[in-house]
């Protein structure tokens, strides 16, 4: 099954994607209430959002033995994560906005996304593959210049639209056993095996919820192995076998003035 | 006005903090909308919740020049922020637990808070003034063996419990004339002019809506001048002039024997 959030009426909404058309939902199919479905929505011209907004916004850094070696980093010895922000989260289709005053590389990361379903404490890997409601894309938008520059990665990673997610959550998928295919304009740019990780979802999970409680609705971006650069006029596609197609424009941000 | 989230019937409820009764709401005053009186239950024996779960948990580092020559780092040139995770909020009262892997220093840092009250972006410092629903209080605990051991702040500062924050929103106080204190077990660790920082809320936010929309709701912790050392079976108590006091005991968690 495939999740969605649409804006509807200036109101996000819920709703079950299929082929065409988009069910509207009640109410959350996270955390196990049930719902009903109110309405249809053409897939076509649907505006999509974040397929959640969640609670807790975790993100692995280095995960992908390739990418580690490239960056000259240590492999992980265990699982450890990050945060990401809310108001960086963007939908499917809605424009990376690159701030006027970026110099330096601006890089797609195309990410594989667990989306919690349950709460979980003290968690074994079988529970912590259990409580996985589904699968999301995430595009990890990363400004080079500020990472290195900063004390954190608060503006180099989280300024407003850097966090394109979605389309959907797919719930009936093997997301390790895909291929992760990154394009621009078309044109692939980077593809690698979606599972080929130091450490998986369910790893991460475990580890964390010694110390962390996870909750419905909790997101856990699972690093990238390859990045590209993105120009103001491309259009980046992240793919991953079985969930679905990313696709977000990238615009500049309009100059403002003279303003302090 | 002090507002305050408590726990009725196994519900969070918005209230109304008296001298002796908290009115129940009948929504949340964050955002502007109308709320009623719904109820009352006596301040005495509440279950006093953190006043807000935020959208985004900023959290200032290094912003008090005491602190910053303590730890022999450089003063910041310009505001920036980490984030904190909502899993680690508890409430006034609620205990703070220590986990049993633990070792090294556990410590407080006693923190403004200033929780957002309007959309904000490209903010001047009077919008940002503006922009501010309130204040309360919060203790960025920290486990400092894994502060220095670890690539990120993931359970040095946000395992379960570890963030308590209350006990409510007070919205009429000039937070930054007033004096911080720390005590353990009624004993004054710890006194500072609670605005002696660098930089402060409102520099802050105008830096940081620069690049990052801020919600109402969202909440921006302004750093410690000065820590102490926490053990099970104490109790830590934040005051802020003005604002109120954030007491939590502390306990050691309890072995889960032999599991994984």
């Amino acid at each position: 099954m495939r999740y969605a959030r649409v804006l509807v009426g200036g109101h996000p909404v819920w709703g079950r994607v299929g082929q065409r058309n988009v069910e509207l939902l009640s109410g959350s199919p996270l955390g196990g209430a049930d719902t009903h479905v109110i309405g249809t929505v053409p897939c076509e011209g649907a505006h999509w959002l974040p397929p959640v907004v969640p609670p807790v916004f975790y993100a692995v850094g280095l995960n992908y033995p390739r990418h580690i070696s490239h960056a000259g980093a240590a492999t992980p010895e265990r699982p450890e994560v990050g945060y990401r922000a809310n108001n960086a989260l963007t939908g499917h289709l809605s424009p990376i906005v690159r701030p006027a005053e970026v110099t330096g590389r601006f890089e797609a990361e195309p990410e594989l996304v667990a989306v919690i379903g349950r709460t979980l404490r003290h968690a074994t890997r079988d529970q912590a593959r259990e409580g996985i409601f589904g699968w999301t894309i995430g595009n990890d938008v990363s400004a080079r210049t500020w990472q290195h520059q900063d004390r954190t990665f608060w503006r180099s990673k989280n300024s407003d639209t850097f966090k394109p997610m979605g389309p959907w959550i797919e719930t009936e998928v093997d997301a390790l056993a895909q291929t992760t295919t990154l394009r621009v304009n078309g044109e692939v740019r980077a593809e690698f095996a979606t599972g080929d990780m130091v450490f998986d979802p369910f790893d991460h999970i475990a580890a964390l919820t010694r110390y962390v409680t996870m909750h419905p609705g909790d997101v856990l971006w699972m690093g990238a192995e390859s990045t590209c650069q993105l120009e103001p006029g491309d259009t980046v596609d992240v793919e991953i076998g079985g969930i679905g197609v990313l696709s977000n424009p990238v615009r500049l941000e309009e100059e403002r003035g003279n303003q302090s």
